[in-house]
């Protein structure tokens, strides 16, 4: 017998969504049986990262997006993620646009998290409302994110296409982000394309991505959009269903998605031992002990770690 | 019956302390083994690690304290630590400076490390590093890093001291480097302290200081040096020598020591697990049947991870 929130979740129940995702954001006690049940129903939505510099405007692009697919009567849910602060303003100044307009179409369900736990726990659980909204049975799925460091990175990995979006004008940091930003990105959008320097833009990411055109098969193709004026959108749309097909002819989106199950599995593997270790190993008066004897040296460290793995691994 | 090699790192060998590095460095099989026999024999000199952003002038005001210490008549161990690339441009010019004047010096051993392997791995082999120049007898250890983010704070944390060198005119970037800086600087050198903006950017670092001021009882030092006419030396090593009498007269020292041990086993213990599970349960094929069978939606990912878990632990 089904949750009555699992059920209620399968049935589109917006409640019954918001309750699950805050189950597992703050890992509830039935977070993990939620979950169990939804994600046989899970694998059905298309899900697309959007990430880029702060100042870029992911937020009105992602927005116009989300309006472009609901002209053509997808539904669609948002996960905003800020990996930089528990207490962002920029984030929450996003959701408060937001508001306005895209939170009473009843088609579309947001959502924003932020740092509470450790960044690792933050991409795992990002791919865990994800995996909700693609079960409340969500078309498209957006995760955004702010940054472009190591913790978005890991956020958008459980995309199946990844929009870098980049902005002219930003200086010499972006030799910097591109460098970090070129594996990731399936397509690019220069937003504010109407801003001085947008032809500079264009032309050194083309060059960098000329460096990289032998190993793959998918070119990251360059869009130009001003989000604010909706200019570009349904082109920007279209390369992205463009990707998908890609992705979907060629048995990459397959590949990709075992890939992205594999790492799912790991990096849940590593948590929870370590929070085993962490509850029966580090917490005891006999780790301190340990500890104590290391260091006075009467005993190594090496010896105590292949002692302490004994003990616990079979 | 000691190995050989320990032995002779023991007796002050640098052929054998060369080799011992080098052991750790690529992960021999007796790099254990070592580390097993020179253990006993550490915790007796001290570390002093040194960061801060590129072009601040470590390399130079290493140089310098090195030198102040071998007037006092210590002997030294440098690790130079590259965390940003395996070919570092930088470490290597560093050395290349150094080679002239302190290679000749019987009483200094100079090591410089990059990532090869991964950076967490980076951290914990410097701190190996350090083990084993204190084992060889060396009075003092430096560990010198360039760069201000995550993995140069873990690599100095294997240090007793921490020194952050900092330079006027750095721009904006200096509020985004004080505040993670802030946190490691036992003490704090603002070096070329002959150009312009030297007494602005000691404004704000006493600034930044005072709102931490009422939590802790040492409060940083901020100390000018010109590194490259040996202005402000003698006053930074004093500066070193009244942190360390804090540190001990306040049972710091033991307490820093013995949290940085703990963390040493948690980090191996992590690594090793990491190992154990990447080699008997993620190389097999029956991991691979399991990957498939939740990318079916026949299981899902949380049963499959209980099920590995009971499996490998006790």
């Amino acid at each position: 017998m089904l949750l009555k929130i699992a059920e209620e979740v399968l049935a589109g129940s917006r409640l019954a969504l918001a309750r699950a995702i805050t189950a597992v954001e703050n890992e509830y006690d039935d977070a993990v049986k939620i979950m169990q049940e939804l994600y046989p129903h899970t694998g059905k939505a298309y899900v697309i990262g959007i990430t880029g510099p702060p100042g870029a405007g992911k937020s009105t692009l992602t927005d116009k997006l989300v309006k472009e697919y609901r002209r053509q009567g997808k539904t669609v849910g948002i996960v905003a993620v800020d990996p930089t602060s528990p207490f962002s303003g920029g984030a929450i100044l996003g959701d408060r646009i937001r508001m306005n307009e895209l939170t009473l179409d009843e088609g579309v369900f947001i959502r924003s998290m932020g740092t509470r736990g450790s960044l690792g726990g933050l991409s795992r659980k990002t791919a865990e409302v994800v995996k909700i909204l693609d079960a409340s049975g969500k078309d498209i799925i957006f995760i955004e994110t702010v940054g472009v460091g190591q913790s978005e990175v890991d956020i958008v990995k459980a995309a199946d296409t990844t929009l870098v979006v980049l902005v002219p004008g930003l200086g010499d940091d972006i030799q910097a982000i591109k460098a970090g930003i070129l594996e990731i990105g399936d397509i690019f959008a220069i937003n504010k394309a109407d801003r001085e320097g947008v032809d500079r833009l264009n032309i050194e990411l083309e060059m960098m991505l000329d460096l990289n055109a032998e190993a793959v098969d998918w070119r990251p193709p360059i869009k130009r959009t001003i989000a604010s004026q909706n200019s570009g959108i349904s082109e920007l749309v279209a390369a992205i269903e463009e990707h998908r097909r890609y992705l979907e002819q060629s048995g990459q989106l397959v590949k990709r998605r075992t890939e992205r199950t594999k790492n799912e599995i790991v990096a849940m593997l590593d948590e929870q031992i370590g929070r085993y270790i962490m509850n029966k190993v580090l917490t005891g008066d006999e780790f301190a002990r340990l500890v104590a004897s290391v260091q006075s040296r009467e005993r190594d460290p090496y010896s105590v770690v292949s002692g302490i793995l004994s003990a616990v691994l079979r």
